[in-house]
This record gives structure tokens, C-alpha cells and sequence, in this order.
């Protein structure tokens, strides 16, 4: 059987955050006049925001919308990298640059032409408002908007693949899991769903050391997602 | 301020259903070899389901899945046209012919050009999975799936307007209602949405005694979509 859906990870696999965030630093803040200093500024920003879902799915803390995480963390990511505080806009124009990522150059294609082929929808840690900004400003067409809203919950976490699987009336083992990142699919592996590794080793920039791989377990593993369309084709089973 | 999505009722609005239901229990069941009887079929079913969703809404039975409504609703149908009970596969092919219904002739294209400017969303009683199949199948695309199975409930219940405009991080102020009925929109209305009627004076056949007119409350009136994009593209405030 042909997996019915496929489930997309966003932020990494389907858009590069990365220069997006580091360039909307650099139009804000005099520290971001230096193009390492920014690119510091979104990796801070980004580790951050992987502690506090780490804190919220270990029950710590409660789950809340992303635009709120990324409000709160704001502030220590500015000091990381000795940036100082900003103006409430300033701070309002970052947090709304994670709506106006770029996508990756094989994104938007990619995905209409799986949408001929499978139900497509974002398992993302983001809420249904900013996918629906994401996908307008990458012009990105989904079935359904799935992930963490579901389930009140951010990945790795499996509520987060098992509610958005049941939402839709299907089982894991009729879904699809693609992802740059072997944990997020480690994980949907876990509750049932295969698995689809999808390249982009310069996520963090030439220097990434994580994520150049896919790992054995995973049922599909593609430099791209032209690459991925072409093994669907010849694997639809 | 324009509003900034456009949340639309399906059945009846957007997709015709009971030429399709009748035509399906044509195909199925002999007592259907008589149009007639197939829209009387089509319109008892119909029937079923309004009286169904209202002892949902009153909270004498919990909310569920409109196809294991129109299931357990199915063998009341048939018996109104005096039809016999049908084998299982039989009921699960009238089940599934509420996924195929065809979209009334302007639907497809308007709502393609309304998405230019606003969110567009389906506020329905359809769960996501349907939504999913009749919009697959009629050609539609939307920013996101809203409606019943968010609030864990039906139209008109209140919950269903508030939870599907706050999930997308809207105030009901910021959502226009765009549907054939107009006990729909008055409750869109009752929410602090704006309201938009559509005619639809064939949606029960020629006979058609209600619905035929927007009531006086509703913002916007219009003989069909086209008339409400120009409306719309006239009135953007």
C-alpha cells in the first residue's frame, strides 16, 4: 500500500530560516551590520527555542503558540550575542520574520506535484496562522494544516504525529514522515509512520556537522526533494 | 478594515449535494430507478442529519463524525422512501457519495480568485477527512480546514464560529461568514463575524421555499460567487 499521506516537517526541510532570521537582524539592529554576528544571532535564537520545547514536552512548562516561544526567548538570543534590547516593534518584526521564510529552491515544486499523488500537509511545530503565512509567502499548497496546534504539543512529542494522523481519519502506517532531521523522524518512526530523509546539509550553514545523513532506519533517504518525487515513482509501494 | 479570511459553509454553498446523493442511490438500490424517489431519498437523509445535529448542539447526544452520522442515520432514510435495508457495502458507497459531490459551477474558480486577497477556509460540519475527499474532488483549495471537528461540535453552536476564527489567531471581527443559509449566518452574525449570502434557490430543487433571499442582517447579498467577488472587490472595506 502507497503511504495515503505525506507529512512534512517545515522549518529546515521546506524553508532555510536561517538567512531569512539572520537578515531581518541585520535590517533591525546595528549589531547585524556583521553577517557572522546575525547568522550567531538566528542560531541563538533557533538553540533557544530547542531548550523550550524541550522543557514543554518533558511537562515543565505548558505548550503555547510558537509566536509566543519566540517572543520570550527573544531577549536572551539578543544576548547572546551582546546584541542590546530592542523597541517592542523591532522586537514585533522579528518574531514575524519566521512568517517570511524563504523557501528551499525544490520546496514549492516538489510539493505540488506530491499533492497529485498524496494528501500533503506541514507536521510542524508551528501553529495553523503561521503556516498559513509560511505557505502564502512560499506558495506552498496543502490538503490540510496538521502538527503541534493539533495536539497541544511540539514534536518530537508522539501526540504530535499520532493526533495529526487521526485528525485526518488515517492510520500511522498510511503516513508518509519527511523531515531533514533524523530525531523528527526517529520519532515518527516510533509511533508507526515511514520515514523519509530529505537533505540539507547547509541548514546551519557550511560548518553543520548534524543531519548530513539519513539513518539506516529511515524507509527513504533523498538529496533533495526532486530526488524524493523520483523514488515515490518508482517505489509506490 | 477588509475582512481577513473568508470562512464558507460547503454543503449547499459550495457543493451541490443532492443530485449527487440521488444519483449514487440510483446506482445502488432499485426503489432508486425512480428520480423522484431518489431526491425524495437524497432530501430525507437530509432531514435525518438537521435533526441529528440539533441533538448534538443541545447536548442530548455528543458530538461525532458526520459519516457515522449519516450511517446511523442511513436505514431512517431508506425507510422514508420505503427502500429495503442494503448490504454493508452498499451503505458504505452512500456513505462515501457525501465526498463526491460536485461543486456548484461557480464555485471553483471564485474561490480560487477570493484566495487572492483574503484566507479562505471551510467552516463546515465535515470533518477534516471530508473536507480533504470533496475538496480533491471539486477542485478547491484553501489556506486551512476550520469548522465542526475543531470545537468538537456543529452549526450553528457558537463554539464552532469562535473556535475556528481563534485557531487561526482571528477575532471573529476579522471573518466574513459566506454561506446559502441564513440561520448559518445569523450565527456567524450572533459571533461579531461578518456575513455574506450566497443564493442558492436550487439547492432543494425547484420546490425551494426557504433560503431564497439574504434576511436584512447580512452585510453582503449576491445571486452567486461571481457576483460576491465583484461585491467584494467593489466593498474591500
Amino acid at each position: 500500500m502507497p503511504a495515503r499521506a505525506l507529512f512534512f516537517d517545515v522549518f529546515g526541510t521546506l524553508v532555510n530560516w536561517r538567512p531569512a532570521i539572520a537578515r531581518t537582524f541585520s535590517s533591525i539592529c546595528p549589531a547585524g551590520s556583521s553577517e557572522r554576528t546575525a547568522l550567531a544571532f538566528a542560531d541563538a535564537w533557533r538553540a533557544g527555542y530547542f531548550e523550550a520545547i524541550e522543557r514543554v514536552r518533558s511537562g515543565h512548562e505548558p505548550w503555547r503558540d510558537l509566536d509566543i516561544l519566540h517572543a520570550e526567548l527573544l531577549p536572551s538570543a539578543l544576548g547572546a550575542v551582546g546584541a542590546p534590547d530592542l523597541s517592542r516593534e523591532a522586537e514585533a518584526a522579528l518574531v514575524a520574520a519566521w512568517d517570511q521564510l524563504d523557501p528551499w529552491p525544490d520546496a514549492t515544486e516538489a510539493l505540488s506535484v506530491l499533492r497529485r499523488t498524496h494528501i500533503v500537509a506541514p507536521v510542524s511545530n508551528a501553529s495553523f496562522r503561521q503556516m498559513i503565512a509560511i505557505s502564502r509567502h512560499a506558495g506552498f499548497v496543502w490538503d490540510v494544516i496538521l502538527g503541534a496546534q493539533i495536539a497541544r504539543q511540539f514534536k518530537t512529542h508522539p501526540a504530535v504525529y499520532l493526533e495529526s494522523a487521526a485528525a485526518i481519519g488515517l492510520s500511522p502506517a498510511d503516513c508518509m514522515f519527511v523531515a531533514a532531521h533524523n530525531a523528527d523522524l526517529a520519532a515518527a518512526k516510533a509511533v508507526g509512520m515511514r520515514t523519509a530523509f530529505v537533505a540539507r546539509p547547509q541548514e546551519y550553514g557550511p560548518g553543520q556537522t548534524e543531519d548530513l545523513h539519513a539513518d539506516p532506519s529511515c524507509d527513504f533517504a533523498a538529496a533533495d526533494l526532486h530526488e524524493l518525487v523520483a523514488l515515490l515513482e518508482r517505489n509506490p509501494s
